[in-house]
């Protein structure tokens, strides 16, 4: 995997010089891959005269590899003639994802020159919502007649295999595409010359339709461990195929936005240092000012409870320590119960075994801390009232903690929202305002 | 996706009345995977019976899709000759896995029972450290002679498949099984058939070695869009291959330990309801007791500012509210670049600019929020001179929680530990205590 950068030395200095003949020799013997990690260091005009060095096959391999920002920044400084070279070649999916980067205008300029195929081909995906089967998926896929015999299946494939993502799964349609059965390659190849595909081919196929979100087609390939999918329209007619490789991307693509939504970041697409500086800070200054609004509450809360620690100023010393040990375990239930939720290992049904359990947990994890809070508080020489103070209010705060964390992101589910928006931060925010009534609450009853 | 269910009132009733019959009827129309979902539902001893029940081929595929935890309860369920039965026929991968959740006496003792080769392979594969290359590879890879002509290679190929996890890839192999090339069987269809197979293969093939992280291969699969991959040891002898397959495994287990340990939780394999709860509870425990310990030097902070407040007791309303907004821009900031150091799109050299632009980023947060702040003290009819603290208190402590929250990780990256175990509440507690200093610090040089 490091095969790229023994070359790293050769290709700077061929391209110090402009020495593009020698730059198409290194790259022709390098993946794809490979090259267009190499030409993310270079400028966008210096990739597009690159590509437009690399021979047909080669040059769109390496283009379809660049993330859509270099793309759409190297086609600007292409022809239009080039420009469209490069969209007839690229596969269907990568094709329609870059055009739905590019301006409506841009596209509609572009879209007369293409060939009529391809033209139709992309009016057709460029329909599809956002993140559904039918946005990732290719119209690319191999299909044969359920009648063909399997002595000619092969033969019929080499045919079509120029055109085809993957030849390794064959659709069989009947005459209104409505999709009948598959087969796989490999079931062709062991079965008897004489047998029809129809014959060899499972009818019971895995199949998502083109709205259905694209973490729906990720679970499928999981759990049935798919080379493809077939994607079908609401009448049941084959449209498309989504492969292995783009569901890939999608996952890293979902784990991304799943993770940032946890940090309390709105999703980011770009790459860190590709994202603008002001687009970034609306997107986290949105979620840092709704943080802070419910935060405010905590001022609130306390303002309440000002005579109360007027009278105990010792109270002060625990305040964050009790409130940061209810959004911590608060942030472990949401963190536990969303992602089971997502991996559908937790179901709504279920509601009452998770509060039953986090209710134990709770219990058990807030005498634990109890504990040590009373001990830290004896050692700073507090009275008695105020350590038992603080350790049952560990207790109550811990308990409240995991309570929320659990019943949030469910009861979000039940409203049709996504759980990850339940951001640990966010639970945090809201165990703190209990926590410091909780803890107030009971400095009046054992100190008062 | 939901065929499964709609088989759920038949299933419920054959196994009410123990009609193991009926149910091998249903079982067999349906897709494996759906079958073990299915028999999630009964005890260990049903699913022993029903995997005994179903035919050679079908029980083994069934009893693979189950979870491991599951299998070894099936396992203790089943006699001596039916386990081994199912342990010859499991494929390698999926074999291991499950051995090494078996104790090594029971291991010690089924090993004489298995078929020489089986036994071999076993003792081969238990030697890879867990998370490794090796840990998820299959030793059945379809392998054909370079000189062999391309048409001998279908009929070749069609006498291994049997033993062959894929046969859309062949690797090519010297007398020392030393991994000269590849070809997929999509070019040894289109390839002219006078032509050798050492003609139409790639030689230069992405592999990874025996050793090499799990994440490694994932990332290997997602640059390159394999179906799958060999891996190889020191000598550079083929020693096995990881599919696709076992790849979406690995990525949603690693995605679910880099949630968890953002959410504080020590890695959790089991399903939520499946772990056991003391288990749980000392995972959740510890991290609980370190961030409570981290966070008792708030305390030490605040004691150290006791006078501060008792003279200016508004001073404390703000508390909470100061800390919490260095800790959620902190976490952002995490969250940001141990992703992007995880995608490769922020590297260790890049540290200086990605210091100077989270500094510009907190500095417009803090500005942001300090604002609301002051708003925020006025209108609880605070001194200007606490308003003005708060927002100049504000502004410092979002601009420590980017900073530390942005150098934490790279930092921890440099000293070789996984930036992902630098979770945001770890963040957020040490950007608690550096927020009670800073703010007390303004609150002395603005008010007293």
């Amino acid at each position: 995997m490091q095969v790229s950068q023994l070359f790293m030395p050769e290709i700077a200095e061929a391209i110090e010089k402009g020495d593009f003949e020698s730059l198409r020799a290194v790259f022709e013997d390098l993946h794809p891959s490979d090259v267009a990690e190499l030409l993310t260091h270079l400028t966008p005009e210096s990739i597009s005269r690159i590509i437009r060095i690399l021979r047909a096959p080669n040059g769109i391999a390496v283009f379809e590899q660049l993330n859509i920002e270099t793309q759409t920044q190297v086609l600007s400084h292409l022809g239009r003639h080039d420009t469209v070279m490069i969209l007839e070649e690229m596969s269907p999916d990568d094709r329609v994802d870059l055009l739905q980067k590019l301006s409506p205008e841009t596209v509609e300029a572009l879209l007369p020159l293409m060939a009529q195929a391809e033209r139709d081909d992309v009016r057709k995906l460029l329909q599809y919502g956002e993140n559904t089967a039918g946005a990732i998926m290719t119209t690319e896929y191999a299909s044969l007649p359920g009648s063909l015999p399997v002595s000619e299946a092969l033969p019929k494939l080499r045919a079509i295999a120029p055109d085809s993502e993957t030849i390794y799964y064959v659709y069989i349609t009947d005459a209104e595409r409505k999709l009948l059965g598959i087969a796989s390659l490999r079931e062709i190849l062991v079965a008897r010359p004489t047998q029809t595909i129809r014959e060899v081919m499972a009818e019971n196929v895995v199949r998502v339709t083109v709205d259905q979100d694209q973490e729906d087609v990720a679970r499928a390939f999981q759990k049935y461990d798919l080379l493809a999918i077939p994607v079908v329209d609401k009448e049941g007619r084959l449209v498309g195929i989504v492969t292995h490789d783009d569901v890939l991307d999608v996952m890293v693509k979902e784990q991304t936005e799943d993770v940032q939504k946890m940090g309390a970041v709105e999703p980011i697409t770009e790459p860190y240092f590709k994202a603008s500086f002001w687009s970034l800070a609306r997107k986290r200054g949105g979620w840092l000012m709704f943080l802070f609004l419910g935060e405010l509450f905590t001022g609130t809360a306390l303002r309440h409870y000002e005579e109360t620690f007027a009278h105990t100023i010792a109270l002060v010393l625990f305040v964050p320590l009790i409130v940061s040990s209810g959004g911590n375990s608060g942030s472990q239930s949401v963190t536990l119960i969303t992602r089971a939720l997502a991996l559908g290992e937790v179901r709504m049904r279920d509601a009452f075994r998770v509060v039953r359990r986090e209710l134990a947990m709770g219990v058990v994890l807030g005498i634990f801390l109890g504990v040590i809070g009373y001990l830290r508080a004896m050692m700073w020489h507090s009275p008695p009232s105020l350590a038992l103070t603080v350790s049952v209010a560990l207790v109550a705060v811990v308990v409240s903690g995991t309570l929320i964390g659990a019943l949030l992101p469910m009861l979000f589910k039940k409203m049709g929202l996504d759980p990850a928006i339940m951001s640990s931060p966010f639970v945090a925010s809201l165990v703190d305002v209990v926590g410091i009534v909780v803890y107030f609450k009971v400095a009046q009853i054992l100190i008062m």
